[in-house]
């Protein structure tokens, strides 16, 4: 018997340019809609009277974002949801789930350009906007926020048993990939000004943070979040310690004192935590 | 304050060879192993002491790979999972996912060859033991499992508004890369024959199956599966519908017989479903 | 001063049809089109009357496959390029390169199906016409054809200085993706014939050359080519020595029979070499 | 017969970090190392004597990683080159390619961090230093550097044939990821001046360029490096070109004023020419 069923559109992209006379405005997505409710029939039958086709979901997306204003992700995920959950009786839930594409104006001779845009850094913003039960989830996020550290950072004292052979170090390199989706307290938020505000709360923990362990910046990082942002309610964090790995240079008579390092794709450690107000 | 936490190793690579004389049988793999347990002091602390290293966990992975007879990656993913929660008292829980390379033996001359192999298809064989609570929960899988038929496929009646374009097809071509999830009644099933029984249902369904939408022949599969699988508990289908779209001939004056189509990547639809045994 | 210029429309994605009565053919590829000629006025001055749009050129691709009968990429390739310099006077050379997607019939019940496909192994077939000066070149291929034995590899004997910490071996795992591409002698050869076997010697003088060196097999590989492809004249092998490391269990007490290996994706050797009829 | 050989080793990643008392700097590279010469007798004995292993190729490069100073990927490609062929009598020609990722000091409270860093844009500079025949060419570039206007592109008068379907159009978004290649006057300019001039040039240009052609634009834009940037000789742009499909939003009665695009990963237009100092 089928227990479960959901279906929806994936990688509906969308450029959206709004005009202000010369200055114009860009924002451009990648959005992913999943709709639950009453479909057992067409999984059963064929029988698709209740089926809204995925094409029509990408039609929707487009609809919507001619005729609506919004300035966030955040605001269109939630249009976007609240329409399917209202337009069709046989819909109870509905997710959506939008990645943007971060361009920033070009500056030309010092001044941001009117229309011409360059693709910013490796990290993109996210959120996801679920509608259950008659009740909105709405979360933010930022992913692929790569960063660094070349000193800083320890590790020691951890299980010493017959499957170690990594010494403890009090000084390593320290990168990751910083994956953070948090939840908002309201759908009313100042969206942009808690996105910024919790990027610059990971980047500045992370550098000035003394690291004895993966785990403590991380909780380190996501508290920073919390106190930083009051639009945000909880923090889940996840961060892949992508190793650097000391080059053994002894065979060539040279003493590497943290200089050279291989960069390792895998394996990797993956670390994460979620972090939540306390009065919660 | 710190609500959840786990950490573990990704993406840990394994060849290993076993040689019964002249024959070599080749199993390759990766493996990603998270753990949860009494881990919050090196969150809130940096205190390492129950801390097993993410590099210890990858160097328990070739020592059990050496000494532990295994036919299968369920087998391993069972060994591995066991292995964690029975070492150290401070893991609580212990989840391994296992991607498995498919090399399949050189034919030469008619016969298989005694020890090189050639890179099989596209899908991949997963498997995925979580103990939690003192108990197992086991898994195994296929994803990537490109399939497409050219003919056999409808999409009517669907929902009629504002939003839709698309029209009613009584024959498309339908094409997805099947991702399978079962879980199994238990642990000492024979997984290969499994894995086997599943690929030969979902295949042979999706073939001869006449499909009024996706989501009937995702169940038609998911139903085979379990008639063709003792073993198999239930199964989860995850269904991209790889839209190949008639190309538009008029304008050079062609009528298009359902013979030219244009693949697209995105957007996609994507259908799941589970589907379980009734008497469970 | 603009001293050479091209322009052209990439990855043209095309699914072909052919029915005859209930059983239908599949062809499934992309194609990349770049063209040179008398364009610098588009450059100079934007001045397009000599421009043949890129979407035409995506156009092109959907009329040819309609109006004309190919059975392999190659006569696909040689058709399109064709028709470039022979409709359009600003034409000088044509250059369309072709990789298809390999679909093969589901065995049901021990019967190819009429209609259902499943995707093939990871290696794609691809092939490549270039017309310059009047003169075509035909070229075909095979890309990512992954391989690998367990034994019968040697690495001996190589130069010995500062920068060596690599130890001898004479039984080592041999693992590669072989990139092939040659040149057929004429464009009315056998191309499945001829791509079926050089297929077959790839793998047949992989599996039994015993390797003193990846170069050595390489040779011994692009020399099986030609001896058993008539319809080739040349042959370029590039092959990237996808190490798999032995793992060092002697901190646990284990000694590795060549049983346990790490594979790595990173750094890897590349080996090239290029076999031509000796007649040429 | 052998008619062309080469190998190396590709993929060797690298992180360097040099301490100026408490701030470091950071260069984190990947290196593709190709070296042709007198190999023949490796392809065709197995007579390994004069291969350089892959494995001391990499070892070299961390060797002269932590010997030497460098300040920019030119500089270390150029050094690198000059090893292989001046420490080895068999080697005639070398290739060094890298490629650098983009890492940026984190700003804490106004200032850059002393040792902690986030990475850049999704673009990547690059360089390519090759002996070839005792004369070395020097080569440096960006790839991925996306850019998009929202006005101020054309593409009209086109050829008028049956392939045309595309109207003309006076105002359309033009996007992009460039590709620039150029070639250095000498192996000793200011390297890290010249890419920020050329990369300063090329957004310069994309952004106030009246577009009548993707092609015009591009010489424009290598125009500019030459004009910008002394030390470099020649410069290779490729183009593609990335569509964004104005939506049909007529069928839900809206009228899209250029508001609303849908952006297509393929096919894709690509536009390429080369750039040349009139007096070479």
């Amino acid at each position: 018997v089928l227990t479960e069923n959901s279906y929806g559109k994936s990688s509906v992209r969308l450029t959206k340019v709004v005009r202000h006379g010369e200055a114009h405005e860009l924002m451009e997505l990648s959005a992913d809609i999943v709709l639950t409710g009453d479909f057992s029939a067409s999984y059963t039958d064929g029988d698709n009277s209740q089926i809204i086709a995925t094409d029509s979901m990408k039609n929707t997306v487009y609809v919507l974002a001619k005729e609506r204003d919004f300035k966030s992700i955040e605001e269109f995920a939630i249009l976007l949801c609240g329409h399917f959950i209202e337009t069709y009786r046989q819909v109870r839930g509905a997710t959506v789930a939008i990645r943007q594409t971060p361009w920033e104006r070009v500056v030309v001779h010092g001044k941001p350009h009117a229309h011409s845009f360059v693709e910013g850094g490796a990290e993109r913003r996210i959120c996801r906007a679920e509608i259950s039960g008659g009740k909105l989830t709405l979360s933010g996020g930022v992913v692929d926020l790569g960063v660094l550290k070349t000193t800083g950072s320890e590790f020691c004292g951890f299980v010493q048993d017959r499957y170690r052979t990594l010494a403890d170090t009090s000084d390593r390199i320290f990168a990751t990939r910083v994956e953070a989706f948090w939840e908002y307290l309201s759908e009313s938020a100042d969206f942009d000004a808690a996105c910024a505000g919790a990027r610059t709360a990971l980047l500045g923990t992370f550098a000035d943070h003394h690291s004895l362990a993966v785990q403590q910046t991380l909780l380190a990082m996501g508290e920073a979040v919390l106190k930083n942002c009051p639009a945000i309610r909880k923090v889940r964090l996840i961060m892949p310690n992508q190793h650097r790995i000391l080059a053994n240079l002894k065979p060539f008579g040279l003493e590497n004192r943290n200089e050279i390092f291989v960069p390792t794709s895998e394996p990797f450690g993956l670390i994460s935590g979620v972090v939540e107000r306390d009065s919660l």
